[in-house]
């Protein structure tokens, strides 16, 4: 599909993408989708009755994406449907269309929604398999749950942060191993979560669960999101209710939201899954989705990022499906702007782990880089981002964009 | 002190009280304090111009307290202030005041405020030291950490509902003892949790800690909290990242918000804490609060309902200036309407246990009632109430009212 706006070769943004985000441009924030290196103003189309018949104007002119998060899915395929035809190389604004659009570079970006409830998983087999060696060596690895339940906890809202955003190095209560009583001191164990999140729009009845075959009709899109994590903090304070403050301080996510239309061309089956899931997480259709992720850092002293860790979104055990029917499945109710995160996404091999915890071994075996430093966890001033895109086959590339944070000292 | 308003004797609102609530009549919801048997309509004396020159109209005119939450301690004390002006004896508007005041049981109340981050704490001792027995029978009661740690964990926010809000009996996994394979069925262990929260109000900035000799600052008030729970389906799913659907379908909170003013005469000291808490958690005023408490059942057999627990708020081991210093001491930040609830709340004797898990020992002793039936967890149709009111000798009676929610079949 060809756009009128210039889409540069290998560029996460083509016309079969358009995630949409908020960006601030001359003091105001409004909302827009991704097109090339560019951003097409949804709030000045808006303005100028662009969706008129289409879409009411005040979910498109808001400066954020809750108010279509409150819509449902019809009203979601009807504003993409327009938004393609309008930025579509036969579209009746390809002559004038440059009042609409605003280069990347020139806007900075925003919370594109207000945060609802905050979820992370665990859905990761390599991961979960990894953890439990590394934390119960010589037990076994999967506690005895984990193949019957997606695991997760609530997390906190109000730290979810965008792409960008610097993340101070916590304080934290934390136990050294030699020592009798804990200390109250900045984490020495400071580290990422490579994940990636669904957002959810609509409201669900509270006390009435979704079945798995309707999430769909909830799911909205999906962001990068980077879970940072304070393994000291964690390891002294998670029993018996969990990880709280090693996780509450951060979550980064991504600028941009890839929409469920966009990533259907990316769906695949699951790996399978041994026992059978019990009935209300059993869907008719795939959930998973074939998106490449990496993970690169940069220290104070690099020119350049190194690319630390590359996997795939495809590896999840648990689908994004199964996740949302587990959470209502008691009868939770969904509102707009809720954020489910998948948990650490590993894969297989060493260096496809999703966090230093896994790529180091607890730290044990630091990370060689090629500037000549070495890592166990984080350091001030090294800076983390997270890409993902979609690349099958004969099909376009689309991407995600970027989470990124640099540590700031305690 | 006196008010034009009637108050019954040992009613729980007098005008030393004066909570904050949202309620809807004709069709309209708007905020009001409870005098006595009466709401005092805020947006109806903000429209008369009774607030000009103590706060902005829009704060007070609003269907909930989100605007007032938005704001800061000097504007709440000046409301209040204002507000007690009004509803006394001398009040200029004591003759002509009735077009302020409705009926309680003319009104339907409504959830007070949005609800942010929703965290669950596990302060108190003997709730701590009776869930340590009852699960780690022969073991050290008590984890390593808790006389260090407020233990908490982040709840579900959407799932928080107001008083009088029927609960489904949520169905969920769960693995019988018995059993290889667990099962998707109701919960057959349905529990309460008998606990008070506090509600922030203000802002505070991502990465920067809250002192605890700040946080009279953002504490705006208390609510009473029944945090329902599952404990079967929380039992298989807990390891290792703590409670999640055993929990997350429903929180129940009183109607009106207590605010931290009307409470200030019945601050008392908590229990001495040994080991002394680290210094971010040393406060320098008392923050534990003389609040009696009581739980009620009420079973679909019975004409009225039979107190089945009796405790009070001063029992708590850590106090909610610890839990605000804890929580945003890795620079989590404050945002207005985020509920922190203090945990169950359980005193040294067996019927002063706050959960059914303590009162019936896991069920293993059930509770003979009066009307002749035992319970080891709630049955469909029981309905639970607690009750909560401060009451010290030469000072007069405030109370939170009530939090009652009846148990539908799932």
């Amino acid at each position: 599909m060809l756009s009128w706006v210039e889409v540069p070769p290998g560029c996460d943004f083509p016309l079969e993408n358009l995630p949409y985000g908020a960006f601030e441009r001359n003091g105001r924030v409004r909302i827009g989708v991704a097109i090339g290196d560019f951003v097409f103003d949804l709030g000045a189309a808006a303005d100028a009755g662009l969706f008129d018949g289409f879409t009411e104007r005040e979910i498109v002119s808001a400066p954020n994406l809750d108010r279509l998060l409150a819509t449902s899915r019809p009203t979601w395929r009807r504003l993409r449907g327009r938004i393609v035809e309008l930025l579509s190389a036969s579209s009746p604004i390809a002559g004038n269309g440059s009042q609409y659009v605003v280069a990347q570079r020139d806007v900075q970006m925003r919370m594109p929604f207000t945060v609802g409830d905050y979820v992370d998983f665990y859905s990761s087999l390599e991961h979960a398999t990894n953890m439990g060696k590394i934390l119960r060596p010589g037990g076994e690895p999967l506690l005895p749950n984990w193949r019957h339940i997606p695991i997760g906890y609530h997390g906190r809202s109000s730290t979810v942060v965008i792409d960008g955003t610097p993340v101070r190095r916590p304080r934290g209560q934390r136990k050294p191993p030699d020592a009798t009583l804990p200390v109250f001191a900045p984490t020495a164990a400071l580290d990422i979560e490579l994940e990636v999140g669904f957002v959810t729009g609509g409201h669900t009845d509270f006390g009435i669960p979704l079945p798995i075959d309707r999430v769909d009709e909830h799911i909205f899109g999906f962001v990068l999101v980077n879970d940072w994590s304070a393994r000291d903090i964690q390891a002294w304070e998670y029993q018996p209710l969990g990880p709280f403050l090693g996780k509450s301080f951060a979550t980064s996510i991504s600028a941009w939201v890839v929409t469920l239309e966009a990533l259907e061309p990316y769906r695949v089956a699951g790996a399978a899954q041994d026992p059978q899931p019990l009935p209300y997480l059993r869907g008719e259709q795939p959930y998973n989705f074939d998106v490449h992720l990496q993970a690169e850092l940069r220290t104070a002293r690099m020119d350049a990022p190194e690319i630390i860790a590359r996997t795939n979104f495809r590896e999840m055990y648990w689908s994004a499906a199964q996740q949302l029917a587990h959470v209502t499945s008691n009868g939770s109710n969904i509102q707009p702007g809720d954020l489910y995160a998948s948990g650490t996404i590993s894969g297989p091999a060493e260096r496809s782990y999703g966090s230093l915890m896994e790529l180091t071994w607890r730290g044990q075996r630091p990370l060689k880089l090629r500037s000549g430093e070495a890592r166990g966890f984080l350091e001030d001033g090294d800076v983390v981002t997270l890409r993902g895109w979609a690349k099958t086959e004969g099909k376009p590339r689309i991407g995600f964009g970027r989470v990124c944070g640099e540590i700031l000292p305690a």
